[in-house]
């Protein structure tokens, strides 16, 4: 439903979900990738690399998050996650020639993506009415380095890394909204992913869904969203701030 | 000393004492403090307010690192310890006539400091070279209240919150660099305050010290930084953006 009058939702503050909400990781991650094939005179699939790579972010986050329960490990960088995931990769897609330096530069593409077109208007226009902020998987560091490039206006930068737990884990969501000292119904997820958006109600959040259409490439599988129910659904950013009279 | 070259100190971000550092926290409870007074035709002695109400900030800190220590605790944060130190002062300066939403109005004085005047500028140029954070005590919801009213462009706000350590702690310095992705001695502490410095130099932090004056008032003691070394030394913001190369 999309409430007429956002003052009765009692938000307070808006966090978002990242990778395919703000930035598109697939498309960045392609860019980037056909400039080292032009350069090197490689062939790479590079689609097929940006989702086997994605791929491998899920499973990895969950060893973590096992790790961390048999009390293996207190924590691991989505950073480091990444590069597990691309050392196996790189055989795969002929990309073991790349120098160690090389491999690290690359591994650091998920600190460059790009915002979706709408993204800086859409923060920036929700900013002047709300502390706006990220709630994603990505490692602080990561996150600054990507708001600095790309022109993100948060007003503060919070991740999985703060809370030493990922997502979907509900400390990540109620850690948000005890940091930006309000209520959980108080606070907005904004993100393109149901998932993502259903377990942030589950941990008494309010939550928003922007499609991104694009975010697993033109022919790409969408997340199915049947059935599940949204205080919020936008088209862009730029859309849900007039929905939350921003 | 000040080093001729910023690229041979391998300084790679900076982070900001807050209170007194960079917003004025004596001089915006006084104004605020006269406001209040007017509307109410009371007389208080707001200076005195002021630094009574600071005097019970490390003292506080202290109960609460020494609470953790011993598992009472796990965390209370800065608005919860202005508050408490608040209420002992209210009968002392008349102001226990305030209502509990007048009180508690007040306690948020802290998020509604007013940057010293170099201050914006300053951030300003130092971001366009260097990620630019907050490392204060400060609760992280205070230090995005005082942003957002402020106009400080942090590119992130970190706070002993995220640590649960209050400074001196080492935890806090060390978890800065590490949120960062960087060695501590590429992360640049900028205070006013050379016990601050001090502990983020034991730390391993290089450390750059602006002095503030009139942080206590024209008559105001001053700590004393003889025998301390800093890595930088500037008058403002805008000075240390010049000697940084900024």
């Amino acid at each position: 439903m999309n409430l007429p009058n956002p003052d009765r939702t009692g938000v307070r503050a808006l966090v978002f979900d990242v990778f395919g909400t703000v930035v598109d990781w697939r498309g960045s991650i392609v860019r980037e990738g056909q400039a080292l094939s032009a350069e090197k005179g490689w062939r790479v699939d590079w689609p097929a690399f940006a989702d086997a790579w994605r791929a491998g972010y899920q499973p990895a986050m969950q060893r973590v998050m096992q790790a961390k329960a048999s009390g293996e490990t207190a924590w691991v960088k989505l950073d480091a996650l990444h590069r597990g995931i691309l050392d196996t990769l790189l055989p795969r897609f002929g990309l073991d020639r790349l120098s160690e330096a090389e491999r690290e530069h690359l591994n650091l593409v998920w600190h460059r993506l790009d915002p979706w077109p709408d993204a800086v208007a859409g923060l920036t226009r929700l900013k002047a009415r709300f502390p706006i902020a990220t709630l994603s998987n990505g490692n602080v560091s990561l996150l600054v380095d990507m708001a600095r490039r790309g022109g993100l206006p948060w007003d503060c930068v919070l991740s999985a890394e703060l809370f030493r737990a990922y997502k979907p884990s509900p400390a990540v969501y109620r850690g948000a909204a005890d940091l930006l000292g309000i209520a959980p119904g108080q606070l907005l997820m904004v993100a393109a992913h149901p998932s993502d958006l259903a377990a942030a109600q589950r941990a008494g959040l309010t939550t928003a869904y922007v499609e991104r259409p694009l975010e697993r490439g033109p022919d790409g599988a969408r997340e199915n969203s049947a059935g599940q129910r949204f205080d919020w659904v936008a088209s862009d950013f730029v859309d849900l701030a007039v929905k939350l009279g921003a």
